[in-house]
């Protein structure tokens, strides 16, 4: 009988995420002293790509409940005109799940990332991802993404449990 | 003899903060279920304004440390090229503090706004205002503003100390 498979959860680094957008840390980022001293800036960690088709970026708050445990992976969506940053508000680890796919997802492609509760993403525009999940039962996030003219979100769902993913945590 | 007149702290409120930019909460938001019915989205707090002259949307992390006190503001900043957001990632109250004025603020004009920690602001293009002002030791911020060509900062020194303000906190 076919059943869904387990996806181990990595820890989240920029070399790990590129095919899929960008990491938000400030590990690796330019530091910049600004405001007579008082102020580090540290620079430019997502670039917001949402112009696309008259596009324009906008900033939302999400607040995600946890999903009951264990995960079921059935889904992926991506946004085909625009980028879409998720920044968490509260310092709580949260799980990021993406995959890899030119119309649709290959399922062999999933993978989960562990953030830290001081690392955000931004998917790039086309990358399939999970919906957001947490681990805390609640968590805010500020989310930059696009608004405007066009269809921006596709979904593809897996209809074999063979192709969906059970997360190991 | 001349001396910086004190400068009131008000409450921020979507209206009373109108002429300056917009005011990010989820008070009075949209708000959209979507993800399953696990998560909420408040919809487009801000709209990002950056696209003039080749800009693009970039997203930083700030880190601000307080000032000593009493804060005196002497100076006031604004970027001709695009919108600047401020959203805070510790629930803790901060200061906003902002002034009218084409060519220079008018110090007659001059406001300070107590956000609390789970408010952000995003100034509007060649809105007048102060660098960060934090009442905690250290609170950090995502911020949402514009890298590309052009000269995107405006800087006007209050040279009179009857032009300066004292904030009274």
């Amino acid at each position: 009988m076919s059943v869904p498979k387990p996806l181990v959860v990595e820890p989240l680094t920029q070399a790990a995420f590129a095919p899929f957008g960008e990491v938000m840390d400030e590990l690796g980022a330019e530091l910049r002293m600004i405001n007579e001293g008082t102020t580090e800036r540290y620079h430019a960690l997502a670039h917001v790509d949402t112009s696309g088709q008259h596009g324009k970026p906008i900033i939302s708050l999400f607040r995600a409940n946890r999903r009951p445990l264990p995960i079921l992976v059935r889904m992926l969506e991506r946004h085909p005109l625009g980028s879409q940053a998720f920044y968490p508000l509260s310092n709580r680890d949260w799980l990021v799940v993406v995959g890899l796919g030119e119309a649709r997802p290959a399922s062999d492609s999933l993978r989960c990332f562990r953030a830290t509760g001081t690392q955000g993403v931004n998917y790039a525009r086309n990358a399939w991802h999970h919906p957001v999940l947490v681990l805390a039962p609640i968590q805010d996030f500020l989310v930059v993404d696009r608004e405007g003219p066009g269809n921006n979100l596709e979904e593809y769902w897996f209809d074999h449990p063979a192709d969906q993913r059970v997360l190991s945590i």
